[in-house]
Formats: C-alpha cells, structure tokens, sequence
C-alpha cells in the first residue's frame, strides 16, 4: 500500500464543507456533515470518514439525499420522539434527533428519539458522545444495508448495525463503545483481498452460506447477489456465539427500524431512491440515579481495575473502549490526518467536479 | 450421562415454594421467586433454573440473602427510579423493580430502573418478558461475580453481565433476546471437562491469559484462583471481535453496577456477607411512537423474513431469539421438565433438610 497522505483538520474541514455547499447544504448543516465524517477519521475510523464524502455527493446529486433538513416530528411525548427524516442527511437529522433526546433527558431524566426515512448517518459513537458534555449516557444505534447472513442463513439480510454507548469519567477518559454487530467490517474483507490473504473462519460466509477463508470468492459473491456475507460476532454457527451476534443486529433493528416504522432486514436500502434507514437515540441522566461525581468516580475505579489488572502472556496493555480512539484524536489533531492516497485522489476529484479547491 | 428425571410442573413449583417458605420468605415472594427458576427450566436454561435452588437456600440460611422484601426506593423522578434491594433476594427486587418500570413507561412513554444492593437474579429474559404483556419493549440486565476476562488480560474482572430485550408481535412469537455478553457459560466448559473432551478456541483461558482447549486447566485454575476465566463473545484478543463481547460486559457493568452504585467489576461478590449485585431495567412503548398493531405486525414480517430467507449448506431452519425456548416451553408444559438426577438428588436432600416432601 502506497504512504499515507497528511492533512491537517482545518483544511479538511473547510473543503468537505464549501464541497456540500455547492450542492445545497446550508452552511450549519454542512459543518454538522462534515463533523460526523472528520471526527471519525480522527478517531481512527477511516472506513466512516471522508473516505464516504462521495457517497453523500452522490446521494445529493440523484436526490435521495436532500439538502436541506427535510425531517419533521410525527408523534411527541415528554420523553420520547419519533421523527421523519424526510430523506435528509443522516448527520443533519441525527444531531437534530440527539438533540432532542438530550434535551428531553434534561427535563424527564430520560430520552427517547426514533428516526425513520432517514440515510447513512456515519459512526454511531458521534451521537452517543453527544451526550457527554451534558454528563449524560447516550446511546445510538443504526439499521443499515444488508450485509449480515443470520446464524444458518446463506443470504444476508441484516445490516452491521452498530451499538454504541458513551458514558462519562471523572479523570479517565469517558467510556465509548461503538462497535458494529458484525465480527468484521466488509472493508476489512477488502483488505485481505487486496493483500491476497485468507480472511480467518469467522468473518465470513460464502454463497452456500458456509464460513469461507476466501476473500476474493466472498467479495464476489456478495457483488454479483449469489449470497453470502458478513457473519455477526461471534461466526458461523452456536458454537462460539454467532447466535448471539445475530440477536444484537436484529435487537438494533427492532430499535432503530420497527420501533420507528423505517425499513427493515432486506427493505433497508432495497429502493434506492428512498434508503429509509432507521436511527434510535436514548439519553439518561445518571444524576437522576446518584450524585453525579459519584458516577463519573466509579467510572474511573471500573476503567482503572480493568486497566491494572494483570496482563495475558505476550500482551501489554489491556484498553477500555474509546480509550484508543481519544489518544488517536489528539496525536491526529497536532500532527495530521492520514489518508490514503486513494481516498484524496477521490476527493480531488470530486473538488475538481465542484470546482472546490483542494486545501492542503 | 444418566438420563434425565420429567416433573411436572406444578408439584416442582409447590416443592420449591415450601422450601423457600421454610426459610421465611413469605408466600407470594417465594411464588415469584419459585416462577423465575422454573420459567428457566420450561425455556431450556436449566443452568439457571431449580438447580440453583440450592444456591439461595444457602444464602438464605446464611442471611447474605434476606427472606423478607428490604427493597427501598431511594431515588425517583417521573420515568426513573433508583432501589436499593437490601440484599433481598434478587427476583423479588427485579420484579419489583421491572413493575415499576412499566408503570413508569405505561405514565411517561419510558421508564428506567437501576438496582443496587441486590443477589443474583436469575434469567435477565424474566423480566425483559414482563413487558410483553403490556405491549411494551423490556430490557433487563445484570452484573454478576467475576468470572470473564477482558480482552489482553489474563484474571477474570466481569461477570457473564448478560443483555436481555424482548419485543412483543402479533402472530409469531416475541423477540426474547436473552444472551450472557461471553462467548459460554462456565457450565458448558464443565460439562466438556466431564466429558473430557476438549473445547474450542474462543471460550476460556487459562493461568496464563491464552485461549486454552483444555478444561481442566481452565476449571483448575479458576478453582485456584490462579487466573484464567471466561472469554467475552467474539473469543480472545480482537481478530474474531473480542473487544465488542468485552465492551458489552462492561456496557451492562456501567448500566448494572456504576449507575445504581452496586458494586462492579472485581468488587461484585467479593464481600461474600454482601454480594452487592446490580441490576438494569428499562420498559418502552413502542405505542408512545407509532400505532402498536403497526409496530407488532412490522415485527412479524421482519421475523418472517429471516425465517423464510435462504439457510446455509447443510442446515434446514433459521430461528428467531425466543423462538425455540417458547417451543420447549409448551413441550415441558405438557410433558414435564427433564430434570438432571443429580438435581433432583440435590432437591430431595434440601427438602429432606427441611421436612418438605419431594412432590411427584
């Protein structure tokens, strides 16, 4: 793989942004966007950053993905929400549904915010650590395209739909889970392809819908629908728990799909003119429970204990979730983010096309 | 294996309600508690059924568990509530507790209800279930004595934290997710041990903190406290996804433990006159955001769906989550419950213990 390429936050910001605005997207709207995508760079989830900006200009160009804020409330109670994304962006509507969900968190202790008719709204962890600031637990969850066989299935019907959950420490840094409900993401399949390695049992399945260590037959099979596909945490079969992985993409899409009427299973994404992707947002207030400092000292002992606590052989260093990601941020924020070469070719190229230019 | 022992029903629910009621726990808590042992056993998780009987008469003679309700409020706003359990016993708090999170959800949409101060439980999917016949969405979870070691690290810190939702529908069976958050129960490594065969890579490790296949070792060094335990789903370090089971743990410890202020991670157990265990409640209505028989018949075409999609090579049935235990259910309704003989030795020795009569 060719080096990496070095871009400063800055100017990356500023040219996914004028990129968005040329197609429509208001000035805030466009800054939420972009937010969503630069934050997951620097956390190092570069399969969810700017790495995905050509798929949203291509979602605005044909019109599926509307720029601007289509969404409306449907039914409102104190705590809960249900909102129409109206074909939105799903950032735009994601961070509105957050909002709102933190906001009712503030009155009632709890909130609820379901989104259907929505798009891609990038990584879940952006939505839940939205509630940080607030000192509240936040918590978001997606459907999304099928790419997920369930546990004795050969076709894949659920989305990798991801689980995340942020709650705040005291001195430690907040815990931030996000993790999709697959074992890998397809990128990672991608990955081995390229390099020409067998992928471990456990990633995939091929088009008999038995685990495959063929990358190459596993990409094809998925890109010409003959079946196949990612296998959810824990793999192929009960033996070590793939039943389980497929319970939590089916719980995230009772939440996120049939919770707030979007799509479902093969639905999602099945017209590609309405996607109708689902969301789910909660937000909790562990003041409401015990003193705050409490919380957020007993975030600190647990992160602690798991982190002092002796080490397997070969190993260093056990981590708490978005640990990693925090120090990613920060060397990421002072030295650059690295992107593929690939990844700016695309976004050159898309500058060219929008006549915005590229700012490093 | 000997082969099992069928009881009916009814006379092993009178047996254990007059072995609880010898101890002092009044007739409606010993029915509860009694309900959620033998629902256990009616859904096939006989680990967790009657055979841990035994396990809370000790705590009751030994007074860790208190015969009579000490549950307090100690907290509460409109759609949350914080209980310490007293140290009473844990399903007669848990079902306390989920009452009133319906209640809350039934007034407000959303109600959440954190336990401190607590025993052991049972099956979360208990109290998940409670919901259903409300038409509401419950969620349960619980923390529990260490015994799953998070990802690099070589002494258990979590317990088998389980995550249980359960979703109502309108024709086929609800969606009962009920999953501990590592790959297995420690009984499944027994019962390979007593087999003596090996187990997979993926369920536990050993002294040294590496995925071992030999359970003996496992069991002996978790015996001796010398290390080892329970992988998380997704098995050992992060190539098969064992940083999300490990996430997982750690996200019900935060809502179980960190937010009720029980005790968790090392510290769940560790005082064996007071095993602090806390537990998590949620109920939603899923009317609150469209109407219900919309929600129930988008749950079933969803169910529907999976079931009816493609099956891998070799398999002839893809299931929903709770669907085979409600089979079981009115299988062991009709034709009793088999039982392990050495349970029903284990039975008869406590009711011999107590002058009550073995009833079948």
């Amino acid at each position: 793989m060719a080096e990496t390429v070095t871009i400063h936050e800055k100017p990356l910001r500023h040219f996914c942004e004028q990129v968005l605005m040329k197609l429509g997207v208001p000035a805030e709207d466009a800054r939420v966007t972009t937010d969503v995508l630069v934050v997951a760079d620097l956390r190092g989830i570069d399969s969810h950053g700017v790495a995905r900006l050509g798929r949203y200009v291509s979602g605005l160009k044909e019109g599926f993905m509307k720029p601007t804020d289509q969404s409306r409330m449907i039914k409102e109670t104190k705590a809960t929400a249900l909102l129409d994304g109206g074909q939105s962006l799903g950032q735009v509507v994601g961070t509105r549904a957050m909002n709102l969900a933190i906001r009712k968190a503030k009155d009632t202790a709890v909130g609820v915010v379901a989104v259907r008719n929505s798009n891609h709204y990038g990584i879940a962890g952006y939505y839940a650590m939205m509630g940080l600031p607030h000192n509240l637990i936040g918590v978001s969850m997606t459907n999304a395209a099928p790419l997920v066989v369930p546990t004795f299935g050969r076709i894949s019907v659920l989305g990798t739909n991801p689980i995340s959950l942020a709650a705040p420490a005291m001195n430690e840094k907040a815990f931030v889970l996000d993790m999709a409900t697959a074992t890998v993401p397809r990128g990672k399949v991608e990955v081995y392809n390229r390099a020409g390695k067998p992928i471990p049992h456990g990633w995939a399945v091929d088009e008999t819908g038995r685990s495959s260590t063929d990358p190459a037959r596993v990409l094809n099979a998925l890109a010409k629908r003959l079946g196949g596909g990612l296998l959810p945490l824990g793999g192929e079969g009960e033996d070590l728990g793939g039943h389980k992985g497929y319970g939590l993409a089916l719980l995230v899409d009772v939440l996120s799909g049939v919770l707030s009427g979007a799509a479902t299973g093969l639905q999602v994404y099945a017209d590609e003119k309405r996607p109708d992707v689902g969301h789910f947002f909660l937000a909790l207030d562990p003041g409401a429970f015990r003193p705050l400092d409490e919380f957020r000292r007993d975030m600190d002992r647990l992160a602690r204990e798991l982190k002092d606590s002796p080490k397997a052989q070969g190993q260093e260093r056990i981590y708490v979730h978005g640990e990693k990601s925090f120090v990613r941020m920060e060397k990421f924020r002072n030295e650059g983010i690295p992107l593929d070469p690939r990844v700016v070719q695309a976004l050159k190229k898309i500058g060219t096309d929008l006549s915005v230019t590229w700012a490093s």
